[in-house]
């Protein structure tokens, strides 16, 4: 029974989530029944779908319980077995949530996925070649649905979900423009992850600014939007969009902590014919085959080098977590652990 | 050459349509060229759209020209004819506009269609079985796509397009809530359109309790959301959807005269994974032939009958217009020509 320590949700935020919302508790693993493996997490995948979870609302996740260790994905090896399919050195991915360890029944379908680094690293099972990429992928090609010659943008740019988005449009011929807070994100965007233009929302305190830039980038309109933060970015974005564009609204990060958000012309949804559409990507699992050997192939023949932001030790987790939500990361946000 | 009367747009309005916008001129019809016809118009239709057509904004629909007649649905009956498939006494639907004749080129896909009165009025053909009994058809049918013991709701309930909704609705087992202005349009709703309930959004000054009243009548949530007027009512409807609900965005009324119409909640969308589609019946030509025979039906046999409010004479079409604008019609809005 090896010591582990874990993060629990200590209590939920009032407003902006603090440090002081989580706790750190030493524990023990507890012993193996049969079918169960013990994985020792590399990696630990902070994505801004927690902040949801922690409040106690009526959403798409279930509320994260007080007092329990936060979920979330992670990428790890197996230590102990008693699993025949799943030896001792086994790489997985999982949802082994903030701990550094977690016992797993491996029998259930899903809850282990036996990863390959030989052309990809292992941390990228959190990011590129998984949830964040096939959320990219879902949004891309099954909301948005481009042809070649579309012009497509994506807020949040140079995280986990745009840099994938980036390498998918891409390759389907689009026109690609990614929307990033600072002049480093977006040259890094252009420059590393094949952005066509990236406009930097920081230099705009407002809606209309912010749109007259992102229109100079997108001479022919908006066909598709990816959209990961709303506020004044989506509403700088709608009134750009095309007769019949599609608009997959994968995140309202910008709402997390309870700022109010209006849209502020939704009359434009009638006007432009636009289709709006929310999803959750774990809610779509038959995509999850196709889009991993897509993302896959991107990443091990170089087309798709997503960058990290990489804390390390799992007491530091909050912290992370927490500039996440501000937007100080630059790229995935993982927390190395081993 | 038979003396015309038309109604023409005179001046764009500033904010709220006023009477001043339109001018009424007197002209005469030319004469027919080889495959045209002269339709006497029996009823023209008064439209939401037709707001919108008013600016000289971005919009769907190009905007109506100045100094020229405004465009409108009309039913008639041809009375001079250089055309064989169209003889003197054919009775038919078209776009002849604000007047009381127009010329039509008959031999163009689609400028005139034959109707038959034997079970269906004439005036039916521009609502029930016209462009609002396509437009319920298409939302409901192809974007809210409802199953039997959905719950749907719809604004503007006891317009044309909300009559022939109900009827749809109810006849694929939906549970059906309207919303509409004042109680005697609450019970017509109930009482003869078939509603299951219907809320009145007069006796309610915020969204936060309209939102509990509409809520009331739909114990198990909304699924399908069909939207005529925005602004409040949508900021109402929105918390009560359910997850993978659909939102067919027909019409932005209370926004048509400029006034502001933030939606409060966006992050709903992706919370409740919905999809938000606004849509143009004119653009779904492929839809009307199924559609038109449903409703037919419909009419045929009682299933759908719904009330018109009749104004007399071209001269009243502006007053009527401004009225329909301001939710003061009940039922279809026409004006009677003959």
């Amino acid at each position: 029974m090896p010591a582990n320590r874990q993060i629990h949700l200590d209590n939920r935020p009032k407003g902006e989530a603090q440090a002081s919302n989580f706790a750190l508790v030493d524990s023990e693993t507890p012993p193996l029944k049969d079918g169960e493996v013990l994985v020792r997490h590399h990696f630990l995948s902070l994505d801004p779908y927690m902040r949801g979870r922690m409040n106690d609302a009526k959403s798409y996740a279930q509320p994260q319980a007080l007092g329990q260790t936060m979920g979330g994905g992670t990428v790890g090896e197996v230590v102990e077995s008693h699993n025949p399919q799943f030896p001792v050195g086994t790489q997985v991915v999982g949802m082994g949530g903030w701990q550094e360890y977690s016992v797993v029944n491996a029998t259930l379908p899903g809850a282990l996925r036996v990863v390959d680094t030989r052309h990809v690293p292992l941390s990228a099972y959190l990011g590129a070649v998984g949830m964040p990429g096939v959320t990219a992928y879902y949004g891309l090609v099954h909301i948005i649905a481009p042809k070649a010659g579309d012009t497509l943008v994506i807020s949040a740019a140079t995280g986990a979900v745009g840099s994938a988005f980036a390498a998918l449009s891409k390759a389907r011929g689009c026109r690609t423009v990614g929307i990033a807070g600072g002049a480093e994100k977006c040259k890094y965007a252009v420059d590393e992850l094949g952005f066509d233009a990236c406009i930097d929302y920081k230099e705009h305190t407002d809606a209309a600014s912010l749109s007259a830039a992102i229109a100079a980038a997108c001479p022919k309109g908006i066909d598709g939007y990816f959209e990961n933060v709303g506020g004044m970015v989506l509403n700088a974005v709608l009134p750009l969009m095309n007769a019949f564009g599609r608009i997959a609204v994968c995140g309202m990060i910008a709402g997390y902590n309870g700022a109010p958000l209006p849209l502020t012309q939704p009359a434009l949804i009638l006007m432009q014919r636009l289709k709006m559409e929310g999803f959750i990507v774990s809610e779509h699992m038959e995509v999850w085959p196709a889009a991993l050997t897509e993302l896959g192939g991107l990443v091990a023949t170089g087309k798709l080098r997503a960058r990290e932001s990489i804390a390390h030790g799992l007491e530091n987790a909050p912290e992370a977590f927490l500039g996440l939500l501000k937007g100080k990361n630059f790229g995935k946000q993982l927390v190395k652990l081993v």
